[in-house]
């Protein structure tokens, strides 16, 4: 099945955007097999999403298009497949009904524009919108199926995993599916993961496999085509054992969740519960964690102790160690110990996790941008501490050391 | 002029990669006043890279490409311009000299392949690579202009700023530049704010005015062609005055930041202070505010009090007020206050900021998902507190419910 992706907006032709929704679209497409030969950005225009629609279907058999589907006027996706197909617009009741229902449990009025989220074409399934109000739209019209979904990646991402990929995959008949398996690591970078599975990355046939890298984690995928799972499975499982017998220590999931969700889950399972202290981070380890449904029962909360008074006065660093000429300052391994063995005692978590550094873009105490300090202090009497030095521009100095001290936590935890 | 941007790489339909160079490369042109219709995106392939480019010349006067311009096999870009034309490939000496002298410099040989890199169409014009080998094209055949580019960003960047950008403001005699400008809503959704200002929206002709909305913020960019900055302020400044007129007490920023960034800023002008609890939003507002640098100077620190244990014993509020069939909950206006008020009084900061609510997935206390409290203490004795129903799923509703509480602080400021 070949597949065309069309994103709609006047913000990416103005590149107030990326068209991030493209790179993740096609990446699902490879994933169930499809395969994608055109991305096209078209503005909020009629006449012109039509030439795009038109030219797509005289050479794809799935047309995939993002954008378009809200409240305004310049939302015109709906409206365009339905002139080009000749299909009425028609209200998907249940979409409508959730939109009043919104509307009035806020006690604001809903204006008029907002029944066009609701609409669909007369003879297309809807895709429901779990994030929010438009209604998405897949339909077959002359062998071409086609599918609207919204714009905002939150709305998006989730409407096609739950609703489009299924629908999809119903009209691969013939094509055996595709199955894989994602091993995610932690605690090694990217060039050095390939590195250590280059042999198997330059010899791969079948299974495939590719390494992915995102938001301060890596991740490996082995991939095959399979009539069955059973028959999958004896295909992915070698390689997916060879990878554990040479990187076992940094793989900390066999599913495609964050570190942060698998010490959750994990801790959850053992009623074991966490506190942070947080300097450089700034907060995004504790929300990191707390992006987590579930993580209050494991999670009691954190100190971000962004000045130095806070760093003495909330968690009982001697300013004698914080300050001075002769102090080892904020930026330590004595004041990181110090941070997460007195919230520990502070606390009744059995873990305290702390974090103090340089993010950055300026120097501070006269120590490098990326220098970090982690430590975990356990209520059994010990505390571990690691020093890092990280790469990057600020955002992703505070994320990858958030991800670090989750990282040692993780290796405590699995011991 | 009409712009088209085509980027060549089968990574991209893959989704191994976000088409980050089509966003940049848009940007530009509307710096320059050149409108872009259209953006695609094609595999290595020469047939369906001559279909895009053939299509392109059709509807485009300028055509810029991305990508493709490597030593490999895979890198067909200027063999498919040149067979489309009907032009020749020629080496363009001074960068054949630059890639031998690379190779040799190193002390590696150069493979043939690399010769490649130093080609150019016999009628065109250079673009310098100061950042990598392959040299880039530029020229005009039959009214159409043709802009080759690298893929990689650090050499496509420099290169379209430093020579394809001036190359095609010489072919852009005669037309007048645009000028905008961009007012930043805070407090607002996008359907209210396009609702108030509709008539404005239907009736634009010039300047236009286009609403966005990302990342839990609105934005409204006024737009003209002028011939000076001077004759752009007088056309743009009456649809600002109007806009403000309507919705001033909205509007925190005329440049495109974020409402944290603009609180940093004047906080950090007047030597203001600020500290936070966070409840449901587990920490998403200190990283959003430590995400600013020069943060530190007014954010000191904030305690994410995820528990009613940390309410309770790092924020002083009673155990009555939190818990118990009459009591009102960690979930109430009274603990929103509570928490800002006594973090007030143990911190040295002039403002304490708190967030109290129901992220979900799950209903607490009895309610409601998006049930949010929030409150700003201030140092002359006051405080002001905000109920609030948000929708969305658990990263929305921290989103909004920490802009919302800037939003909360910022009336303060301005007053």
């Amino acid at each position: 099945m070949k597949a065309e992706i069309i994103a709609v907006g006047t913000e990416l032709l103005l590149g107030q955007i990326v068209n991030t929704n493209a790179q993740f679209i096609a990446r699902a497409c490879a994933d169930l097999g499809v395969s994608v030969y055109f991305q096209t950005v078209v503005g909020d225009n009629t006449a012109r999403l039509k030439e795009a629609l038109t030219l797509a279907k005289s050479r794809a058999d799935l047309i995939i298009c993002t954008g378009g589907l809200g409240p305004t006027q310049d939302d015109l996706t709906k409206d365009a497949l339905s002139e080009l197909l000749g299909q009425q617009l028609i209200v998907h009741q249940p979409s409508l009904d959730y939109i009043e229902t919104f509307f009035r449990s806020r006690g604001v009025p809903m204006v008029e524009s907002n029944v066009r989220q609701a609409l669909m074409l007369e003879h297309s399934d809807p895709l429901k919108n779990d994030n929010g109000m438009a209604v998405g739209v897949a339909l077959t019209q002359e062998k071409t199926h086609y599918i609207l979904l919204p714009g905002p990646p939150k709305e998006m991402k989730p409407m096609f995993e739950h609703y489009a990929a299924p629908w999809i995959a119903s009209k691969l008949e013939g094509v055996a599916p595709l199955f894989s398996r994602m091993l995610k690591f932690a605690g090694i970078g990217e060039s050095a993961l390939e590195h250590e599975l280059l042999d198997l990355i330059k010899a791969q046939t079948d299974p495939t496999i590719a390494p992915y890298a995102k938001e301060g984690e890596v991740a490996i995928r082995i991939t095959t085509r399979a009539a069955s799972q059973a028959e999958a499975d004896r295909k992915l499982e070698p390689m997916e054992q060879e990878i554990r017998r040479r990187l076992s220590q940094h793989i900390y999931a066999s599913d495609d969740v964050t570190l942060e969700y698998e010490i959750v889950r994990s801790m959850r399972g053992r009623g074991l519960t966490l506190a942070a202290a947080e300097s450089c981070t700034g907060g995004r380890l504790s929300d990191m964690l707390t992006a987590i449904p579930g993580s209050s029962a494991v999670f009691e909360g954190s100190i971000v102790c962004y000045t130095n008074a806070w760093k003495h006065k909330l968690l009982g660093v001697p300013m004698s160690v914080l300050e001075g000429p002769e102090a080892p300052g904020a930026v330590s391994d004595e004041t990181a110990r110090l941070l997460a063995e007195n919230l520990l005692k502070q606390s009744t978590a059995d873990f305290a996790l702390s974090i103090t550094g340089v993010a950055g873009p300026d120097e501070s105490e006269g120590k490098p941008v990326g220098l970090v300090y982690v430590a975990v202090a356990t209520k059994n009497g010990t505390t571990v501490s690691k020093k890092l030095q990280l790469a990057g521009n600020r955002e992703s100095i505070k994320l990858r050391a958030a991800k670090s001290a989750l990282y040692q936590l993780w290796q405590l935890l699995r011991n």
